[in-house]
């Protein structure tokens, strides 16, 4: 499921930048649950937090969607 | 604003395929009016919807977002 291919997606970049969920979502003033959720692909999130999460990784939109 | 410049997009890829909002609403299942709201980016589009556009026009998400 798509949900699920991005959250693992958007975990791997967070990883790659050695920050923890809980650092992440507070870089990015996102709920820390909520953020959490997300990255299990429980959430049909909109545009307006996907691009939150791309500007935090600091990657475009496109790069995010990479291969997905 | 990044649901504007989504909303462009998609109108851009979708005439080029010579199709009407209707149509093209009707095609990927999506309600005409809702449907229409989103290429003018007056919504927080989610994952799942946009899904539902790239599918219709037969890209991938990172191509629809290619450039934003």
């Amino acid at each position: 499921m798509l949900t699920e291919k991005l959250g693992q997606r958007i975990k791997s970049l967070r990883t790659e930048k050695g920050l923890s969920q809980e650092k992440f979502a507070l870089f990015i003033d996102m709920d820390r649950t909520y953020y959490a959720s997300v990255e299990r692909g429980k959430r049909n999130i909109s545009i307006n937090n996907i691009e939150k999460i791309a500007n935090g990784l600091n990657i475009s939109l496109e790069e995010l969607f990479k291969g997905l």
